[in-house]
């Protein structure tokens, strides 16, 4: 049994010593050079080339090396009969909820207008509603939004989440389906995103969704952070709802073209907040932890767990 | 039954509408013009000056109209047998949280370092541990400090708390007295201050109890989080700390003097945070709310809340 790993553009030794840490034995195989391609029964990849697809004629199951799966099924040479499989584990969890509570504070706190007034050495007080009086509004509750609307609701926020299926949370308002996506928006202040990236998703935030966010709030206006993918969102509609307070600020951690173009004008934008897509940045060793274990559930003849649902796409 | 309220540079206001709005008939009297001494039972003050307080021979009871209780014990005229009583009540907790979240998280996700990043429109991953590696540690588990380390306990720090008397608490470490701050600073990489200003922690917070905080953390180094008072603070061993490295990075709400003046080089310090004494800012119609609430079961002769305990100081 061998497994073919490929991490486009990331540091890979550091997961390969994960990997052999946890597994001495393991047999890996690297792009180009996979040997006896009959061997390779598994694949941890993270956007992986197309032709890194074919001729893999005893392959079991594809390991996405993050929570998102969009870089596979949008290739044509995805083995149709192969099952996919995304990462959820606790610690990407966790750290994206981190991220996520920090961005939702710092808006409703007025971090940047604070900094603004220090470096002025100006010592004055702007007046905020308490976390009560802002409701923040999630798009995808799965498990990723899940555990930030929690994270929220312990804070004090009013929270809700919208999702393909109405979800039963105790104190999260739930949203389901895009008939009830206006109601959804009405009600949000500060409106973060974790949708997968799909056919359905691909630039819903856009000019049209930010108009339909709530006027009425305690703070600001309404306010976007996007922690999911970057095809979800439309960056021109994004500076063209700034411009015109249709949004009062955004943190972006994910963008149309990742790294972020230099000239993109959101990189000096005075109420955009940029991160280099680290929201929920993959810990190695956590990630290779849980896939190994995927791996072993399975080839006891045990069900495969956080599988892909390919039509779905996520 | 009247009142005697004095907030010092607080916008009146605002706090007299909150009380006729909670109390319309409510009989209030303002410095310097009290009238009729003798009618005054409650005296609602925030930094009254010396003087306010001789002469009132029928006060039954003194409140604070913030948490804090320093700028009341320190008054020589402060009537011996006159209980005194702080604010606790969930508004002021809940600002006080967010405000502790906010900043612990800032730090260990490395805000400050992003946002120079992105003014130079540069996409870097830092890397960063996650939030189980790291430490937190509060100073004072009162109200405001259990409240801060439940929350943040659950986006998952290792939490401790120091205090005068052990506390009990589910997943929280706690510590007591002068004989155990050793092995809690030793254990700590974010040190959050909620301590009340005392004769005992009056400039605790100097070079020697920083250089006594963990150096074998997961993040860049050991960070100061001070949101009790600026006394308990020596500012020029915190900008001596940071020079050498003793420190890392503080976020400042409080000040040895306030506002903390214009030439104060804190100020522009790149890894120094500054707000304006605003972590918990007092909601008036939440703080008179529950005044009017303590003076009605003082009138039905109900025990009185929050009790100041004047030779401790808090």
């Amino acid at each position: 049994m061998a497994i073919f790993f490929h991490a486009e553009n990331w540091p890979v030794d550091i997961w390969l010593q994960a990997l052999r840490k946890l597994s001495p034995g393991l047999d890996i195989r690297l792009w180009p050079d996979l040997a006896g391609r009959d061997d390779i029964e598994y694949a941890l990849l993270w956007r992986p080339r197309r032709e890194m697809l074919l001729n893999l004629p005893n392959l079991k199951v594809i390991f996405s090396l993050g929570a998102g799966v969009d870089h596979l099924l949008g290739l044509d040479t995805l083995p149709p009969h192969v099952p996919v499989a995304r990462i959820t584990e606790p610690d990407l969890t966790s750290r994206m909820s981190e991220y996520i509570v920090l961005h939702v504070l710092g808006h409703h706190r007025r971090l940047r207008e604070y900094e603004a007034l220090a470096a002025r050495h100006e010592w004055r007080e702007l007046g905020q509603p308490a976390a009560r009086e802002v409701r923040v509004g999630i798009l995808g509750l799965g498990v990723l939004g899940l555990d930030a609307a929690k994270k929220l609701k312990m804070m004090g926020f009013q929270v809700a989440g919208w999702s393909r299926r109405a979800k039963d949370v105790e104190g999260i308002e739930s949203f389901a389906g895009m008939d009830n996506l206006d109601a959804f928006l009405a009600r949000t202040d500060i409106l973060v995103c974790l949708l997968p990236l799909t056919p359905e998703t691909a630039g819903i935030l856009d000019y049209d969704l930010f108009s339909r966010l709530a006027r009425d709030g305690a703070g600001k206006g309404p306010v976007l952070i996007n922690a999911g993918r970057g095809g979800c969102q439309v960056e021109r509609d994004i500076l063209r709802a700034l411009e015109d307070e249709t949004l009062f600020a955004a943190t972006l951690d994910v963008f149309e073209t990742e790294p972020l173009p230099q000239a993109s004008p959101l990189w000096a934008h005075e109420r955009v907040s940029i991160t280099p897509h680290n929201a929920a940045p993959s810990a190695p060793e956590a990630i290779c932890s849980r896939i190994l274990e995927q791996i072993r559930r399975f080839e006891a003849g045990k069900a495969l767990e956080d599988l892909v649902d390919i039509r779905q796409g996520y």
